[in-house]
């Protein structure tokens, strides 16, 4: 039973690494289905500009559902265009920033997914890159081929090309390869640039480890209590004024909170 | 009853072992996954590059994961760049280095073994051979075989060869046998280095083997029971300050470690 | 139950040997895999070479992590480099080569499985054989056949020989006849070897059967003894550490045994 329990613990740990793993696994398994099932390349002058659209629009969306999502940007927006002369202090603005900085943080994690996802999949960018009109492209990818290659390459993708098979054969792979490169040149980049901004903030913080740890701790458990004693006393407020109301009595006194107070602990 | 709890306690004690492999095995099939469904060879002069790419970033995002997932990064990272005057002593340096060797061994575990696997399995090194442009490489591959063997190295991995089918079958498989040998090579390497390195370790090490396996059961026991405390300690503080906040009273005193206190232990 | 309870103890007691037989199919299971997906004869003069790199590479990573994983390896070697005088009799070296003997032989198990297993199989040793370059083997194998047979030989393992079909199969099953008495007589060499020693030595051994049945058993509750009463000491000692931690009061006294006693019972 107790061992049960460590499992159990272990687990209840490590939510949040096990959350952004889910979500990372589900972007890149919609991805996959997207690619697919919805997309398929017009072959003309619009390949870029839907590429672009299919491989930048979802990661906003999935951006903005990230800020959505999280309470911490409604604890930290609610209000506070209100109250703008007493948040003009430049600590609670530094705060703030550093807050919205958190946030902004976990809401990249899907958009990031999908990118990199669907670069290293390759499809989106085999349309765009066929519709991108650039010398330095066309002449890397037409390179030693027949003169109407360039000006058939925004039909390869739908192998409607009049171009001979192993050369388009031969642009696919060669653009599905530079599509890969900068998928993991992508994915490189960010575990790099979050693992050394981890490891200076951290390097900076005022407490020890440990200390961190307990803080962390003691965050879950306030939150736990103050919605336990929340419900406990909606709960009680509710049925006062319930029984003053069929009683028609007036109500007893129940000491809340007042407004201030709220606000202090948000 | 027993029995079955000292299954589960030897279980429990080779947990970091049971886990290593866990991670071996789980890296070794994402490689075999990527090299089957994502990796298909460019077959022209970007072959060695691509080849690299696959062979050398997701070990490098592996190892730095690995750094990132030990707690004991953090413990070791935080708040070490403030005190940079209290830690000057040369012992704490010297630890400092030590654990962060111990660190980076437990993070090269998943590299390794995507590298020795990727080795073993052949495709990304056959691709990369392929396309790389050595003159020493190329004589040895292309011995006795016609002379266009040179210049048509670069497409055997896709089949699109104008070589004669056994002479790419021949390639094919030196290159193959060459990238295995050194997948073998690498992992007796590794093995002989680990051994070597933790025998003379120990050897020099002051404390008798027991003494050492207590020690560890020491800090797992402490690292238990300090969580468990501390959650009870969290608990204890949340509910004071909550129960101030909803009676509108004053708090009381809870006596909280204070900040050197925290920086000792850690 | 109580039948239960006896099976239960028969296979805790027999333990060590149904340990060693789980890691002899393992290794056995393990063989027939590699030779299956990973193993591919190159058929050139590489053959000798990858056919030796894949026989016993693997056996050499075994046998060392046979030693890497026993405890009475870390148990012998830690710290006997630092106290080098005191360990200078000759009783204590004789000792610590017969605890060192006793550590190959179950390091031994599994390496032999892989290579009596590999034998048997006969895939590597008839890879190895088509590219041995010995007068002798040549001349046995295409004995009374025709002249190309030397110079085709290395091709035989892949089919692409010129040889006439019946002969390829009576070469190819020559040497694996060859390889799989090689087995047998590994297998029967190391059964016999085993049996005598361990003869011999419980021959000479100055305490009678029983008697040593009595020791195993004494070490076995020992070790239960000093696993568990260790716990219990380190539970101790670190609840007293935290509680003089939280309530910042100085530690009480636990005796702990000191390093000369740890050293005296190692």
């Amino acid at each position: 039973m107790e061992k049960y329990r460590t499992v159990l613990n272990l687990v209840l740990k490590q939510h949040a690494t096990l959350g952004y793993s889910f979500l990372a696994l589900a972007t890149a398994g919609g991805e996959q289905l997207f690619s697919v099932v919805v997309f398929s390349c017009p072959c003309n002058s619009w390949n870029f500009a839907y590429s672009m659209v299919f491989l930048l629009i979802p990661a906003l969306v999935l951006f903005l559902l990230g800020y959505f999502v999280s309470s911490r940007t409604w604890k930290l927006c609610t209000g506070c265009c209100i109250n703008q002369v007493k948040h003009c202090s430049k600590t609670i603005i530094c705060r703030g920033i550093k807050i919205f900085l958190q946030i902004t943080v976990g809401a990249l994690v899907a958009p990031v997914t999908w990118i990199s996802v669907a670069l290293l999949n390759g499809t989106f960018y085999e349309c765009g890159m066929c519709g991108y009109h650039s010398e330095y492209l066309l002449q890397t990818l037409c390179y030693n081929k027949s003169s109407d290659c360039q000006s058939n390459l925004f039909k390869l993708p739908c192998g409607h090309s009049t171009l001979p098979l192993p050369i388009q054969e031969d642009i696919r792979l060669t653009i599905r390869a530079q599509s890969q490169v900068l998928g993991w040149s992508l994915i490189a980049a960010i575990v790099v640039f979050t693992l050394a901004s981890t490891c200076i903030l951290r390097c900076y913080s005022p407490v020890s480890f440990l200390q961190l740890q307990f803080w962390k701790m003691y965050k879950v458990k306030e939150n736990e209590l103050f919605e336990q004693k929340s419900a406990e006393h909606a709960k009680e407020l509710a049925e006062r004024n319930l029984k003053s109301f069929f009683n028609s009595e007036g109500p007893q006194d129940i000491r809340t909170p007042n407004r201030a107070a709220w606000e202090e602990i948000s």
